[in-house]
């Protein structure tokens, strides 16, 4: 990172320290997502209102209302500005106005909600008690106008296992371990959590079959996947650098990128997957900083024997500290589980950690050819599988291929998704000597097929 | 198309004419784009003011100015409102109120035009003369706020050309015949006619090697295809229906995909082209609506032998007149060329007739997942290559891989395109008892590849 940029060191400290407490007594619940130390963004309203959507930041179980703190006037600054920005039904704006903004609303939040609050930001407690929303009367939107999103491939281990399926000859392409492939995706189908989707039809090629059939899916899937949220965008024509790359990533939100494995396996080729991916895509509400989730750097590294990186794609920090230890998981409610008021049961637990292409490396290749990024872009990581079976991100994988059934508590067994399942993405970090930091839900459910006319 | 929104055939009798001429002489002119059987829409401004972008639609060689028609209150009724609509700076909110309203603003226009006006629109010619810009003094934008790009894969000849060169044994893939391919494109760096884009930078493997180089582009090609724009969309979950699918566009421009061959063969496996492709796009200013397009009208036929498309891309409509006979060309005009003086070199004369799946069958197709359209997404044709060499809409499979220049006027050669190389797109229709309907110029301009740091 551009020393200019770079967040000062003494402020990652202080707004990270672990001891560092909030009067809100909610932000220290025990394996709570949202302490001080996180403060995510969300775009959000009281449910059931006609109010307008704007921005928030998680603290407990509270929203701090970003435009009720603008109203009433508790920041200075460049923090005020960024609440100022924030205010709007979307975050665009707020990200338009680059890392230094976020990094100043961040902080002074964080020493306004901290006990005692802080001489430098001296804000009313009661003031800004009066700015807060419960989550439980909130309800969320897709936090960004997405201009583009495109989705990445960045995990290897599901490369190869999916690779396996569709290409059993040639699983890992060629150019994997020097491209980190991506492709372009659909924003009109983007939902919050809590999307809900009707099963999509479509052609398949049945095996063996000699003309394709049209009907519902039948191998209906899902990605666990983090989607990156651009703030301040570049030029067309000019390309991003990996040392300041980083200071154009607004956050990262959990992403279910749906995927109906039939469809993809007839239309994929020469093009790349369309309608097989293009019904729905489901996001997280909060938009978790990389600040908050600088505690958890780990160092970017390569299988002994493996390429490095070519010289646009490779920085000593993205070397030392560019991979992020977020944990995942996904959950899986069927409607009987549900109607026995049984919870979601985990059916993959994995680390973003062994992803093999970072963040930085993502939105600098991204631009290598001039591509323009803008403001409330949203970057796919791609599924997001681990070394073991158990770590993968996707029903293909977990089923290999749909040959072995998932074991769910209550005796079902899941080959693919069926209507009425939902599925519930989770993301945290956590580790001795630093607070958690957790990215709250994503959830999505099956909807029955439209039923064909005629 | 269904009964309700189908265009009045006495309606497109009157705006069709071919004997019907406009008080304005600039737009009787012989060859001329924009007759009075045109009318297509653009956003512009004068050039070099502060002007704010609005809507306008063609007359000969002036713009009528949707902003001014609005303001002086010269139309009634639903052309009044899609007049009103069209005055802003895209023309999505004229595209959402769907295909009612472009029509009642059309044939609004068209009375409003003709020689001796029209006694049901009682217009003054001297207040529409008001109205007026010469396109001589305008610049113009991207027509519309564009959603999502969807880029189609339509000509078969293309589609065998092509992949005879990334793929030998496996030119035609084995679905091309049954599905519309298509794949999502960058939104963030199409550009109107005038664009001028750097040479992209990106990996490439040259043959033989064992490592990938980085570097300029050294294979930069054009793809000469038309564009689509959506107006009135669809809900997410539902599907449109190929009998009024055509009532959704809201008509056709030029587009030029431009494409890095060398970038495009080493990273389009497995997931589609990327960076090859979304370095930049041009689309031509002016939108031809399908009303203005309806005389040219041909029968969609396939190949004796060839699958019949599956039942959800069928309708009589479509068979009996669901192509389209436009006629395209691509110019090259080179820095010497533009040096001495002299205009483009056509390489390239094709037919639109020549697609294998036509636009219903395109936006069909998208929806039939539940994938929402929405007013203003573009929709790219695919490269429109004809059944013969010389008919072919990209130097790939003009120079057959790079392995066969073209010689130009003047004693140069291109096999791939130069940096200071513009290409010209030019797109009309013609034939004995009908108006001459052009779509203008689609041109962009390469310029050096960004220096290399350090």
């Amino acid at each position: 990172m551009t020393a200019q940029n770079t967040p000062r060191q003494d402020v990652l400290n202080e707004t990270h320290h672990p001891a560092l407490q909030s009067w809100l007594p909610s932000a220290q619940a025990a394996g709570g997502d949202f302490p001080i130390q996180n403060l995510p963004f969300a775009v959000f309203r009281r449910q059931g209102t006609g109010e307008a959507f704007r921005g928030g930041v998680a603290i407990g179980d509270q929203i701090i209302d970003l435009a009720a703190v603008a109203q009433a006037g508790l920041l200075k600054g460049a923090a005020a500005a960024a609440a100022q920005a924030g205010a709007q039904d979307k975050l665009n704006a707020l990200m338009a106005l680059g890392a230094p903004a976020w990094r100043a609303l961040r902080l002074a939040l964080s020493r306004a909600l901290r006990q005692g609050g802080h001489p430098e930001n001296p804000v009313e407690q009661a003031a800004l008690q009066a700015c807060l929303v419960p989550q439980a009367e909130a309800e969320y939107d897709v936090p960004a106008r997405i201009g583009d999103y495109t989705d990445f491939y960045t995990s290897i281990h599901h490369a190869t296992n999916i690779g396996k399926q569709f290409r059993p000859d040639n699983a890992l392409l060629p150019n994997y371990k020097w491209v980190p492939i991506g492709y372009h995706g659909r924003t009109s189908s983007i939902g919050v959590s809590g999307q809900q989707f009707r099963r999509p039809l479509g052609q398949t090629m049945p095996p063996g079959a000699s003309a394709p059939s049209f009907g519902p899916c039948k191998r209906l899937d899902i990605e666990l996947e983090l989607g990156i949220y651009v703030g301040s965008g570049n030029t067309l024509g000019e390309a991003l650098d990996i040392t300041d790359a980083e200071d154009h990533v607004f956050g990262i939100c959990l992403l279910n990128d749906w995927s109906a494995r039939d469809i993809q396996g007839w239309e994929y080729q020469p093009l790349g997957p369309f309608l097989a991916k293009n019904f729905a895509t489901t996001v997280s509400p909060w938009v978790v900083t990389l600040e908050a989730l600088a505690p958890y750097r780990v160092a970017f590294t390569r299988p002994e024997g493996d390429p490095q990186p070519m010289a646009y794609l490779d920085s000593a920090a993205n070397r030392s500290g560019g991979a992020f230890d977020i944990q995942l998981q996904v959950g899986l409610q069927t409607p009987q589980m549900r109607a026995d008021g049984q919870a979601d049961a985990s059916i993959c637990r994995t680390s973003y950690r062994h992803a093999y292409w970072t963040v930085a490396q993502m939105l600098t290749h991204h631009t290598v050819n001039g591509c323009n990024l803008q403001p409330g872009d949203l970057l796919g990581s791609g599924t997001l599988s681990g070394p073991t079976l158990d770590q993968a991100g996707a029903l293909i994988e977990l089923t290999t291929g749909g040959k072995n059934p998932i074991a769910l508590p209550g005796g079902e067994q899941r080959t693919w998704l069926e209507d009425g399942d939902s599925v519930v993405l989770r993301g945290w970090c956590e580790r001795e000597g630093a607070a958690r930091i957790g990215f709250g839900e994503c959830v999505g459910t099956v909807l029955p097929a439209r039923t064909l006319e005629g």
